[in-house]
């Protein structure tokens, strides 16, 4: 399968992450996408093909208009007003400040807009974005066209983006806008299948309450991980989107055959629902060297998962996502690939 | 009037404030008390007490038990958990994340208690945090025993702590347990005038559905200053409590008569009201040097709302809130308790 890739990921190049209490340099870094890129060559899996420029329509589909506004200017706003870091949300609207709008001064406006303060905006993070979902929507056209499957090597990830909330090192959610496109490019039903450590809460808050795509996450359970405060299995849907959004949350710990058992729950659960493509939510934090995740993956088990989700037989955009052993995230990424291919 | 204060506030040290996306020594310091006392002594003030131990029965008159548990354990559950440094939240129920009850990972239930992460929580903050409960309710004491008027030299300061938040520096809601404890020794009513740059939201949100405590606050408007997500003018109270929650925000440069006219308009309110007791949220950040607020008071301006408020002629609590410009926090609160004495 076709690879889509752009140097601009490297736009998206923060210095600081807010982890344990300290400023640390980010997880979610420029080298990930390099491991990947040596490991696709060192395995000649396939041709590497540049992202077309999609501009804003398709990005709007999914995210609020003046969200992306804020996007846009946060970093020079944030440079006007004299900060001296990278821009980092302080405050934010809570169960006991449940102000509806978002203050003018931007100290006040990216808590507004933020879900989650480790993730700083710098310069260079909406170019890298928007190039990011780009990279994503080429990925989709190539499957949308015809192709069995595309993987979309989108940086900065997406899925923890919602409508109008950045966090969790996401910005735009690249997998729900190539979700989107498939929609409306005429796809009746359209799965999302998020194998990340991490649930995927922003794609599960965007797709809550319709049942044209299917959302299901295989992820620590967010009583134990990040993002926490979404993601328990009594999360179904609602309204039209009721039995729509299915939730995997796992315990510490977990290894392959645990991790694979939910897999094939959810897959079953695609072909029950008769989806006509698959978005595949490709993170590697669920292998067992992962620094921020505790799940117990062997690199062999990606080639193996690769396998399981051929054998959908559906046409497949692997977006990726998070995965933060740098030295193996090319080797689990490819595995994943080259299993799905075997397959396919 | 006599002073309340003890040493235990030292025990709130932190070394870091998230600010500007910097990790930077906190504004709310140790010193702070340091010049209070040594202007206190300067100006031979009144006698400085020692508080008394009232235990937690009074602060959970206010605050939700969870919460003081949760204080009371941060910050060694976040040494067990391995974090380096302070304990910061990160991660927080938002409208995208609406999961209502806090996660058993201290790095997630750290974010499920905080309404601002630019308060770390670290060694002695909870001792600290209770110590200053006690200089209140002290200070309360002298006035229900027929005191004109007290200070309470609280130290971490309260008002941005809500029933089951902290944040803003805060973690008990000083001014709040002492107004409540008016109430509980039979005050029909009580008034908390919070005179702070900044709202006093989480006195605000611990009182707002109720009659029996009337809060005015006078502050940056939160379209422009923290605490940004309340504080407008149309947040007037709700139910029981419609009418009795009077917010001024105030435009970035306001200067005294601008600032007099507004207090004197929460006085005529006080009166009116029929208030047996007033509790003073004083912040000294209005003050023109303040280093994160935008007001332009002089310090002899201090002096005279020290008066206006004298001529209420109430029982009178004064709870240490803020005030940055260190080197000036000692003689601007004095000068607002012999401006009150000038004229009580
Ligand atoms: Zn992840
Ligand atoms: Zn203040």
């Amino acid at each position: 399968m076709k690879t889509v890739h752009t140097e601009k990921h490297r736009l998206r190049a923060s210095k600081t992450e807010l982890n344990g209490g300290q400023l640390v340099p980010p997880f979610e870094c420029p080298e990930r996408v390099e491991h990947i890129l040596a490991e696709l060559a060192a395995r000649r899996h396939g041709e590497i093909v540049a992202p077309d420029a999609f501009g804003l329509a398709p990005v709007r589909r999914i995210h609020d208009g003046a969200y992306l506004d804020f996007l846009s200017t946060c970093w020079e706003e944030w440079q006007a007003a004299g900060y001296a870091g990278e821009a980092i949300a302080t405050t934010w609207p809570s169960r006991r400040m449940p102000l509806s709008r978002p203050p003018r001064e931007i100290d006040g406006r990216i808590g507004y807009y933020c879900l989650a303060a480790e993730t700083s905006i710098s310069g260079g993070t909406w170019e890298a974005a928007q190039a990011a979902a780009d990279v994503a929507l080429t990925g989709q056209a190539l499957v949308a066209g015809g192709a069995r499957a595309a993987f979309a090597l989108c940086r900065p990830p997406g899925h923890h983006a919602a409508q109008d909330m950045f966090g969790g090192y996401c910005f735009l959610n690249n997998a729900a806008i190539a979700a989107q496109a498939f929609r409306d490019q005429g796809a009746a039903r359209v799965a999302v299948l998020d194998v990340d450590f991490h649930h995927g809460n922003g794609t599960q808050a965007i797709f809550y309450d319709r049942p044209d795509v299917l959302f299901l996450s295989l992820h620590g359970d967010p009583d134990e991980a990040f993002p926490y405060f979404l993601g328990a299995a009594d999360e179904t849907g609602t309204g039209a989107g009721e039995g729509f959004n299915v939730n995997y949350p796992l315990a510490p710990g977990t290894a392959y055959p645990a991790w694979a058992e939910a897999l094939e729950n959810a897959l079953a659960r695609i072909r029950a629902y008769g989806a006509e493509a698959v978005v595949v939510s490709l993170g590697l934090d669920t292998f067992k060297e992962d620094p921020i995740s505790f799940f117990k993956l062997e690199s062999a088990d990606f080639t193996d998962y690769g396998r399981r989700i051929a054998r959908l037989g559906l046409p497949t955009l692997f977006v990726l996502e998070g995965g933060y052993a740098v030295a193996e995230v090319g080797i689990n990424t490819v595995n994943v690939l080259t299993g799905f291919e075997e397959e396919a």
